[in-house]
């Protein structure tokens, strides 16, 4: 009988299975807490096991890129690793992996049945903190080049591989964007693989294609010059708490679409292939609702709440305060009121077009007497990889070797450092995750599903050569 | 030269000028601060020497009443002082007067260019705390009524005249309405005098003609179980502080009416009269906004400030909040948000119709999945003195010989314990008030002109009398 590629990786990893099971655990010890100060010792040592991992596995170019200062020689920031393994070929797609080495904080106080640095195997899971977010999703990386170069005989990448794997994600990437503009020379590539997502369910492999984007602001509103009295003056004076209510309860209208004028401009709307391939998921409302703890549906008109929250600019009011919050009353018109808000944007939607009209808005809406600020703090830009991209049909084709399954589609509702890389990069995202729902991540007890995770390797494993044979970078468009 | 009965009462009173003023001095060294725990004792100190100089000056029973029990015997609250001077005529009315005797808290260092307790006497004014709000005002009557005799030759007043002065008024007199509940038999009257509010200005004596009331309420919104992740779940599900702010918002309607359906039922509408007499106080809106340290005018669309503010219903935002308010963003949607709302009411709303027309209009607008409660902590009455009211003519025209002016009329729109005793005593409430808006009250330099303080004892001087001679309780319609 002949040995079929696929049985060839399957052969591989099934044999190196247990050594890649102990490294990756041995790196789950190294409690790379990246939010705590006292633990940045720890974040380098998970950086440097790392590089050392992956100069072991073959990659000629294993690298600590320090983050925080514009010499990058010298950083405040925490490392990040970078690895390059060129693929000779004259004409190979290059392809940048991304992930990240630091970790969410955990304690076994929290309620950890295991200690969350000392890895423990059961059940086909392995529980750790960063089993799934994000290392063992960095690290399916390692084992699934070696099952490429085992099952094709190759001894580099069918591609040009190159890996960038932060370290500062769990504290909200401060120095990424900077990072990979001063290292956007050696981070060129035609594709960015980014492996910190999940798929839909254990038994459901899924792509996601896309990424909102973020618009966040703040509004403060300044009426009187101090709190004054409501008997004395209320009823003829203006309210910044009525105003910043009136701004808010206006952000949307009866059909719980964003009102701003302007906002919508742009969007890439949902065509009716994307809607229908949405609603062929298993997605249970009830359940969807018991994690989120919420008691009720609400959103846009004429969109499921898949559609709402992954492919809809939304507009949120992510807190409100002013005047009197005390026990008791206070009889006063407040001096002042503020908004947090935040938009969600996706693919078309220009964040300085966006910011411009709810600058706009604001200043059109309020009277005379409320004076405002506005400030827009920082912004992340949406990403969406059309369905027909030949790098995310042959990632689907991958994974569908893994898994012996159609794979589907999803999106993320969320936004992620992720669109730094398309937007510096000027190429589009991937993403290839295995975890699951049920995962934990940043959460007590995480775990990643060793099954999943040897997809993950062998879906590694054949992409490489997939990619170099069915894509011709350039060839696309954007 | 026949003496008139004017040039009568001006000669007592300057005759009795100095003492008066000393006597006043003595009292306002009281440090009657109520919500200074420390300085009770000095509260009930004030009383006494109130009861003391009322005995000196004629008034046969002149007694402390303690509040804050339901016995009446002992109280944990600050004491009253209540004083009662027969007529000795069959059909005369009963007048009882309202003041009280503790005052705001001062000290020099919060920038007083005198003691606060030493009162100075320099430049036609009595500078120390208490001198208007409101031991000056209610100090007045007891040389009034003395005047009053001499003038007439009676040896007690044309009408049972009745004091309850107050000892907790600065501390939002907790204990006043059981007080009067538990005293009605004997406090009971024809009309109330309320001696403790101001005139439009040294050159425009006014009379008040009524006070607005006031229902407030808290509203707690509640939505997921926990602030939860606005990419993951942002425009999906209803959010608590969008859904305060709509609420907020929803007060008001474009010409900012209050629009809650029913709020506007019963309302006694300005006469045209009434709205002429506003117009021709001599209101100056650059001023006026100066005092109200507000930036603009906003209202109810077809009445101006004076009308918003004496004689209209309206809703204010005390305070609302939800989610966060920290530095920087959180991209939540926020488990709860809250809102303190108060209704400033008048002649002719209810208070219990109020609330539930808030209640209703609450209910109705808020969305599946978001929970909510509400509580109304208190509520005071609105009152209003009709124009054609004839102890009001009587009292217009006493206050007309004082200061040989025409008298105008004002309102109060804030809410006070006057209301009470309407509400208990079941007469009308009507407003004896000298002070003026420069009087500093609740300030520093608090002080009180002593050409208007006179003014105040003379109009007390011919009250009594012009009301026992013009007015026969219940002939008139409240």
């Amino acid at each position: 009988m002949t040995k079929t590629p696929d049985s060839a990786v399957r052969s591989y990893i099934d044999q190196h299975r247990a050594a890649f099971l102990d490294d990756l655990a041995s790196w789950l010890r190294i409690p790379s807490v990246s939010a705590d100060p006292a633990r940045s010792g720890e974040v380098r040592r998970s950086a440097e096991w790392l590089a050392e991992k992956l100069r072991e596995t073959g990659f000629p170019v294993a690298e600590i890129w320090e983050t925080g200062s514009a010499s990058g020689d010298e950083g405040r920031g925490l490392p990040a690793v970078f690895a390059e393994w060129p693929s000779g070929e004259p004409d190979a797609p290059t392809v940048l992996v991304y992930g990240h080495h630091d970790v969410q904080p955990a304690a076994r106080e929290d309620g950890w049945a295991t200690e969350p640095f000392e890895p423990v195997v059961a059940d086909g899971r392995m529980y750790g903190r960063g089993a799934a977010d994000d290392k063992g999703q960095v690290f399916f990386h390692t084992l699934g080049v070696r099952a490429h170069l085992a099952a094709t005989g190759r001894t580099a990448p069918a591609v040009n591989l190159k890996l960038l794997i932060e370290g500062e994600e769990e504290s909200g990437s401060p120095h990424f964007a900077a990072l990979v503009r001063r290292h956007a020379d050696r981070l060129a590539c035609d594709a960015v693989i980014v492996s910190d997502t999940g798929m839909w369910a254990e038994d459901t492999p899924t792509v996601c294609t896309g990424m909102r984007g973020l618009a966040d602001c703040q509004i403060d509103l300044y009426g009187p010059d101090q709190d004054i009295h409501s008997g004395s003056f209320g009823g003829a004076v203006p309210n910044p708490a009525t105003e910043a209510a009136r701004l808010a309860a206006a952000l949307h209208d009866a059909d719980r679409r964003v009102a701003v004028p302007g906002f919508y401009d742009g969007v890439v709307e949902l065509t009716e292939r994307e809607r229908e391939l949405f609603a062929e998921l298993p997605f249970d409302e009830a359940e969807w609702l018991r994690v989120a703890r919420s008691h009720g549906t609400l959103g846009e008109a004429g969109h499921t709440t898949l559609e709402r929250i992954w492919a809809r600019p939304t507009a949120e009011v992510n807190g409100i305060w002013g005047g009197y919050t005390g026990p008791g009353g206070k009889t006063i018109v407040p001096s002042s009121a503020h908004l947090k808000l935040s938009f969600r944007l996706v693919a078309g939607q220009e964040v300085e077009k966006v910011r411009e009209a709810v600058r706009d808005w604001v200043a059109e809406r309020l009277p005379a007497g409320i004076r405002h600020e506005i400030v827009f703090p920082g912004a992340t830009r949406p990403c969406l990889t059309p369905l027909d991209h030949p790098a995310l049909r042959s990632l689907v084709r991958s994974m569908g070797r893994a898994f012996g399954q159609e794979v589907r589609f999803t999106r993320e509702g969320g936004s992620g450092p992720a669109a730094d890389l398309q937007d510096v990069l000027g190429v589009p995202v991937l993403f290839l995750g295995i975890s699951v729902p049920s995962d934990g991540w940043h959460s007590v007890n995480e775990k990643v599903e060793l099954d999943l995770l040897l997809k993950g390797v062998e879906t590694s494993a054949y992409l490489w050569s997939d990619l170099a044979g069915s894509w011709t970078p350039g060839e696309d468009a954007r």
